[in-house]
C-alpha cells in the first residue's frame, strides 16, 4: 500500500552535474523533464540556483544557474505538469537575484550547508518561503557531525518556519542502522516538519538506506537516472520507482531516458562502484581524494590508492 | 561489536564460474586463495563438486569438478590456513564420486537444491557429512516458493540432521524487509541449526540485505570479490568484511586481489547493475533473459528489453 505523503526528487541534472559542470545540452535535460514526467515523478531538481556573478558561464553550464530563460527552453509550450527545484549553496546566490515566485517557472528551493552555516541557511530559507517558494533545508555532511552541534542544528531548525528537513549522507558512509537512528532523532527533534532523504552510493547502500528512511517515516526521497551523480553516485531512481507502489508511477519512460540519455554518459564518466569510492564511503571521507584518483591514469591502481588513504586509519 | 559465531564464505571462482565456465587459469584462483587467507576469510568456495561424467573438461574448467589434483596444485606445499568448499547440484555428482574427508583437501560441502528436490538433497547432505564434512543446504529459488511448500521443506530440514541451512535470494528480488520475514522464519522452523544468507545484487540491495540478516542473526554470510558472480552478481566481499568488526579480518588483500585479477575480468565480462539484470530482480524471474540480452550485440538497448519482458506485468 503505498503512502501518499511520499514525494520523489529527481536530482539527475543537479547532481549529475557535478560531474561535468552541468555541461548538459537541452536535448538531455528536455528528454530527462519529459521523461520524469511521464513516469509521474514529483520533483525534478534542475540546477543550482546561482549569481552569473559567481559563476561565469564559459566555464559552467546553465544548470549552474537556472536563468528563468533556460527553464523556459526547457519546459516549452506545454503545460508543466512536475514540480521544478533548485538548490542553493550558502553564499553563491544574492538575495535580490532570487526572483519572486509569480515571475518563476521554479517551484522549490533547496538550501543546502554545513552545520557551522544554520544560522545563514535558515536565513535564506525564510528568505526563499517568503519569495513564496515551497523550502528546504538539506544539511550535509552530517555523518561527520557530533552530536552537541547536531542537537544544537535541529534545535534551531526546529524553531525555523522551514517545513522540510533532509538527512543528508553526503559520503555514504550510513549503514541501515545509522538511518534509524538518525532518522528517529530528527523526526523527534522536528515535530511538524517532513524530512528528507539525500542518500550516496559508495558502499551500494544509497537505494537501501532510502528504503530504511521510507520504513521510519522519512517521506521526500532523492533519487537520480540510474545513480548518475559525483563519485559513486545516489540511489538510482528506477529502483525506488520500482518499490514504490503508487500507482501513479511509471518506470518505462525512466528506462527509455537511461537507454537514450544516461548510458552515452557512462562512456564518458565513471559514476557508481569503484574502490576508491568505497574507501571514502567506509573511512566516512569526502570522495575529493577518491575523485582526483579516478580522474588520474591511475585509475585501476587501487591499492596504491588504498595503501595511501589508509595509512593512519586502521581499515588494512 | 563483533560477533564470533559469523562465518563467511568466499564464492569468488564457484560463483563467478557461472560467468565463464569456470574457465580461470591457477593463477586466478591461487591469487584469490592467498588473498582470502591473507584476508582471514573464513571459507573460499573453490567451485563445484561434479562427477567428470556428467560434464567435459574440454568445456568445463577444473572448477566445475573440483578434483582433488586440482585443489592440491593450488594450496601447493603452504599449510592451508582457509576452510576450502565446494557447492555440489542434485544428480550432477555421484555419491561414489565424493571422496572421505580424509582424502580431501575441501572441509565443506553445501548442497544447492530447488524446494522440489528437498528429499534428494538431505540424502545427499547426509552422505557427504557422514563422509565427514561439514554440510549445507542452500534452498534456492526461495522468494517463489509459497507458503505450504516452504513450510513442508523446512519442517524436512529441521528433522534432518544437516547442521547449516541457507536463505537464498536466487533472484535478487528480496527488500530487506522479505529478509525480516523470512530470516524469522527459518530460525524459528530451524530450532538448533545455523542459517546462512546468499544475496544476489539485481536490485543493489545484496549488500544491504546481508546486513539485515546479520541483525536478524544470520551468521554464515556468502560475499564474492567485488562482487563478481553471474548476472549481477553477488554481495560484495570487500563490503561486507569493512562493515563486519571482527578484527582478524583485513581488506587491503582483497583491494589488491581486485586490482590483480579482477579488474582485468571486468573488461571481458559484464556482471552487476545494468538494467536487463534490475528487471529480473524486481519481476523476481531468473535472469536468463536479461544474460541473453546482455549476451547479444543489443545490449544497451533496454527499452526493448523491457518491453519484451514486461509485457504481461503492470511494471509499466
Amino acid at each position: 500500500m503505498f503512502r501518499p505523503e511520499i514525494k520523489v526528487i529527481d536530482c539527475t541534472v543537479r547532481d549529475g552535474g557535478l560531474m561535468n559542470k552541468w555541461q548538459f545540452d537541452d536535448n538531455f535535460v528536455r528528454k530527462v523533464y519529459t521523461a520524469l514526467t511521464d513516469a509521474g515523478v514529483d520533483y525534478m531538481e534542475i540546477g543550482y540556483l546561482s549569481s552569473e556573478t559567481a559563476f561565469s558561464r564559459d566555464e559552467y553550464g546553465p544548470w549552474k544557474f537556472c536563468a528563468e530563460d533556460d527553464l523556459k527552453r526547457i519546459i516549452g509550450n506545454k503545460e508543466k505538469k512536475i514540480k521544478l527545484s533548485a538548490m542553493a549553496d550558502i553564499g553563491r546566490i544574492e538575495y535580490d537575484d532570487i526572483r519572486p515566485k509569480g515571475e518563476s517557472s521554479l517551484d522549490m528551493v533547496r538550501v543546502a550547508c554545513y552545520v557551522h552555516q544554520m544560522d545563514k541557511a535558515i536565513n535564506l530559507a525564510h528568505h526563499c518561503m517568503d519569495k513564496g517558494y515551497e523550502t528546504t533545508i538539506n544539511l550535509m555532511a552530517v555523518s561527520t557531525v557530533g552530536l552537541r552541534e547536531l542537537e544544537e542544528a535541529l534545535d534551531d531548525l526546529a524553531k525555523s518556519r522551514v517545513p522540510i528537513i533532509y538527512l543528508v549522507d553526503s559520503f555514504g558512509a550510513f549503514y541501515s542502522e545509522d538511518i534509524d537512528v538518525l532518522a528517529k532523532k530528527y523526526m523527534a527533534s522536528l515535530p511538524g516538519k517532513t524530512i528528507g532523504i539525500h542518500a550516496h552510493n559508495n558502499q551500494q547502500l544509497a537505494f537501501a538506506n532510502t528504503i530504511a528512511s521510507i520504513i521510519n517515516g522519512i517521506n521526500y526521497l532523492d533519487a537520480t537516472l540510474y545513480g548518475i551523480g559525483r563519485g559513486a553516485g545516489n540511489c538510482p531512481l528506477e529502483l525506488l520507482i520500482s518499490f514504490l507502489k503508487n500507482p501513479k508511477f511509471k518506470v518505462r519512460p525512466l528506462v527509455e531516458a537511461i537507454e537514450q540519455e544516461i548510458l552515452p554518459w557512462r562512456k564518458k564518466i565513471d559514476w557508481g562502484y569503484f574502490i576508491p569510492y568505497m574507501v571514502t564511503g567506509v573511512l566516512n571521507q569526502h570522495p575529493r581524494t577518491a575523485m582526483a584518483h579516478m580522474e588520474s591514469d591511475r585509475k585501476n591502481e587501487v591499492t596504491a590508492y588504498f595503501d595511501q588513504i589508509t595509512e593512519a586509519t586502521d581499515l588494512v
